[in-house]
């Protein structure tokens, strides 16, 4: 089942995960770092980036056996127009690191370039696994106790019924598969948590998952709000990319700003500042629970092979969790175990013609 | 111009407000006694609710002039279906008030029993003002320095093109002449701030907004993100009902979550707690400047007066905000305004059919 990945992978079949090195805050020399980082894990990693300057700091971690470069220099990860950039580039590191994915030489993508250049690398590349509606990027929002995986949060800004049902079996095998959440329960993003609440779009689409979920492992919950998000009710939340990506925004933005006015607060008087500085540890500590590089950044799902984008400002730390979340993904074979599910519940679009055709050639919208 | 409030105000002219006592978590004596602290700034009250538990403590704060009680006991500030709870309970305090201003004996309402109630009892008895497609619900979000108004946050769960950019100028005419932002910049959420990104709504609605924004005061600053919600960028940020709805909600939750984190930390250890008693007083300033009751609740836009929803969980003084913020609006004449800003945008329902008379007998959204 599910021999999607035919490549040549590793000696000893291990799957081989193509990392574009570029766009990194950090350089690329910090993501070759992560990538020997995962190696020390048995993970093989091809890197795609500027060679002269991936030479990993501290001179003592070299890179290991499994690590290899290939020297591409060029970068797009700073383009305004990713997907343009994409198809007149095809010398740039994301490119090469896309079709070494699309040829077989490796069975995963990361790219620590951004999400737009990945899905439009990905899209122009890898391609639409078959009966895929639509990309979408999924983003496991650390949690003090499990993830909350949101998907879409920007893949696309519009969304019809048909691609929200999708989004949700392609989250639950997510969650399932990489994140290890045995049943995953998945939300449908509302204005109220009472099934006959929400636009026409999520009233369908709830109506269609309450139909199709039970013939997978995935218990789908019904419509969830916006403070659930933070609530633990579900593994995976479903919304359209143009929600997601707002909510994720603003969850950032939300947070930053809190912890900015408690920091401030903290900086007031010397009562304050001696509070802060006792404090300081214990608060540490919750900063841990919520680290985003834990969680390896968002992932690309709906493509032939998986793809993982790190955050920019990751470290190599996150960068490792990215290439090995990528390769657990391709070693549980995710695309072709999502495609079982979404057969099995019929959620899959229908070979040739449909009105969803023209979709083909659409183009991402996340940057 | 704009005399849509020719109802018997009182002697010296000085609009009333209809306030409905039930729905408080506090009880209706707390609302009272918001009343009453308005009543001091020279406010003029019709307070719907059970005569004999608005009983204002402590005693020696009695009703003052210009307080009246209609006793109104019947509540239907917890009903699961408020739209109907509005048809089939005329007697309920929120429907009373609602129909004394109708007629005029109010100039204005404030609903402490929750925005679906308000929502239903305002269309039902006050009815849409003349060229409004729908009401919307705007809430002034707390921020450090000024406030940020996000609307719709659920009056209706889709929104078309011409919804969107008479919210616009709804918002705008709120921030500049109840609270008292000059010039307030206006932008609509989108998941980027390039005028191309967004739905195909966000772009036509950005569109519109950009032709039309220079006829009235208002500053449009075109797409804004998630993240521009805390941002300070705008004044007045547009959307959806649903994603507004689902924002708000969001930022509660993680608000929440964020602050509960914190407070746990500091009881994680006697070093974490002493911190944490050093670092109070500093903390509850920030507290303070972001609370909510400042400003008064959300605000029902759209209708034939203006329509204030305080949070079931303020203390007397937020309904006193409340109280003072609906006379303000009576006062400056908020729609009236509104409707001559409209129409100088060009942004005005045309008389008569249209596809969007149906709308007429929508349902609200909102609980």
């Amino acid at each position: 089942v599910g021999t999607t990945h035919p490549g040549d992978r590793g000696a000893d079949g291990a799957p081989i995960i193509a990392v574009d090195c570029n766009g990194a805050d950090l350089g690329p020399a910090e993501v070759a770092a992560g990538a020997a980082l995962a190696a020390r894990e048995g993970a093989r990693v091809l890197l795609f980036g500027p060679a002269e300057e991936m030479r990993i700091q501290p001179a003592s971690l070299t890179l290991p056996e499994g690590v290899e470069i290939v020297d591409a220099p060029v970068s797009i990860a700073k383009s305004a127009d990713p997907a343009s950039a994409v198809r007149t580039t095809p010398e740039a590191s994301i490119v090469q690191a896309a079709r070494a994915v699309a040829e077989g030489r490796a069975q995963a993508l990361v790219c620590a370039g951004g999400t737009g250049a990945a899905l439009a690398a990905g899209l122009f590349n890898i391609k639409r696994a078959k009966g895929i509606y639509r990309p979408a990027l999924a983003i496991p929002l650390p949690m003090p106790n499990q993830p909350v995986t949101l998907l879409d949060v920007g893949a696309n800004a519009e969304a019809r019924r048909e691609h929200l049902v999708q989004f949700a079996f392609m989250g639950a095998a997510l969650a399932n598969m990489v994140l290890e959440v045995e049943r995953p329960r998945v939300g449908l993003l509302s204005n109220g948590k009472e099934a006959e609440r929400g636009s026409r779009l999520i009233l369908e689409a709830g109506e269609e998952l309450t139909e199709r979920a039970g013939r997978v492992a995935m218990e789908f919950v019904g419509n969830v709000e916006g403070g659930d998000v933070v609530g633990g009710v579900a593994d995976v939340i479903v919304t359209d990319g143009l929600t997601g990506n707002i909510a994720l925004k603003l969850m950032e933005g939300v947070s930053q700003t809190l912890l900015g006015a408690v920091r401030d607060a903290a900086m007031a008087s010397a009562r304050a500042r001696l509070g802060g500085a006792l404090l300081r540890p214990a608060l540490r500590e919750v900063r841990d629970e919520l680290d985003p590089e834990e969680q390896g950044g968002a992932y690309l799902l709906g493509l032939r092979s998986l793809g993982v984008v790190p955050h920019g400002r990751f470290t190599r730390r996150g960068f490792a969790r990215a290439i090995l979340r990528a390769e657990r993904g391709a070693c549980e074979d995710l695309v072709g175990r999502t495609q079982i599910a979404l057969e099995q519940a019929g959620a899959l679009r229908e070979r040739g013609g449909g009105p969803s055709s023209a979709q083909a050639a659409s183009l991402p919208q996340a940057r």
